[in-house]
């Protein structure tokens, strides 16, 4: 369960707001941006899963908020599986500047619960389950 | 093809970025908020459209800044039909600040066309062809 | 502390994702909606405490997810005071559709902390105090 | 004046709406994203040109779209340099999806005017008009 991956992008000016620092819910579409890459470096892409009847919709969210984030800043996010069960999964998220200055700035987490089409609760694919357990 | 629908909202923190004022982009945002109610008055909501398989994608959409806007202020959008085709539809948009002082803020045009949910041309509904025309 | 403020809007078609409903982080923006009407209704708006050098910085924030939100479904957010201290104020948020089915969606809570310009902690303007534990 | 940046990014799950395509005000986003890296490359940072007290506000923007962008692929967003004025300048932008099949998905450009940190019209910075004009 010490899987990881890691993305890596700068802070886009519309991210910002008036006080001049990210907006704060963009640390949850960052956190997305997390699960994708590590769901993609798993070898189960989302967008695949996505295309196979399988739906990941967030049941919980939570963040934790240090330092703030600056435009052009360079962010890397470290995401990590925290638990699997057959039909949701939590993801645990390190979120840190890394340019100009290396400073840590967020935790968070999401639970997500796996659905079909129509929203109902459907177990994880085998596969994925199987890769998650790895 | 006086038909008008007005849009009154304020702006959102969020919407604003660290120059202090409402990040460019938000415009196209407040425009669909206009076409949706302009469609809805009409009579033709668009939510109801794409139940039935009709997608208006847009094609093309131009803005012309002036003022800025801040947030907490009360934003007016006007929108009226410009143009009307089987297959497109133009709209125009007249974006001011109501509160606290009025000021005219924008104009902006899109044009959208008719699609089914695969992304093909498909010439828009006759109702809403007629509603379009009266 | 029973103090509360309503708010009352409908979903974007830009809130939505390609799961077909509101995408999960617009819920921290809504429920900066809901702050934004509280701290105006208290007779405090937020807009006017940064024209005076104070800043809320959201600390903590989370959200339990239940119900999906659609486009164009007119969305009731309730916004109570959680708890209040000389530096800190946290709210409560109650999420729910009231259009075209009336349905409990999601709870949120936040943290925010006061500041200065310089991201300095910062004691919360005493009338401001005043008024929240009002 | 033939000075062009190439960005390079995947589309977020957020910037999907439920028409299962990037949401087109996200296309705005994009060029931003162009002339932050085009403004690097060149040598002269938006960041610090702000902190200097120069801001550049979009007065124009346009958007001629073509074939959509699906979540996760992989956008170039090609930023080129229009015109130059003492006080504004203009860029223009192809932007293409390069993964997972090479497609031109639209065409853009933006006019920006040079203002001080109180919105009031300032010429450019003589380093930067030299830089653009190079």
């Amino acid at each position: 369960m010490s899987r990881r991956a890691t993305s890596t992008f700068r802070v886009r000016y519309g991210e910002t707001d008036q006080m001049g620092v990210a907006y704060h819910p963009n640390y949850l579409v960052w956190c997305e941006i997390g699960r994708t890459d590590f769901m993609r470096e798993l070898g189960a892409p989302y967008a695949e899963m996505e295309r196979q009847g399988f739906y990941l919709a967030v049941a919980e969210a939570s963040v934790r908020y240090g330092a703030a984030a600056y435009y052009d800043d360079v962010i890397r996010v470290v995401t990590a599986l925290d638990s699997v069960r057959s039909r949701s999964v939590r993801f645990a998220y390190e979120i840190e500047r890394i340019e100009p200055d290396p400073t840590p700035l967020a935790r968070a987490t999401t639970t997500l619960v796996s659905m079909d089409g129509e929203g109902r609760s459907r177990a994880l694919p085998p596969d994925v389950l199987d890769l998650f357990r790895t």
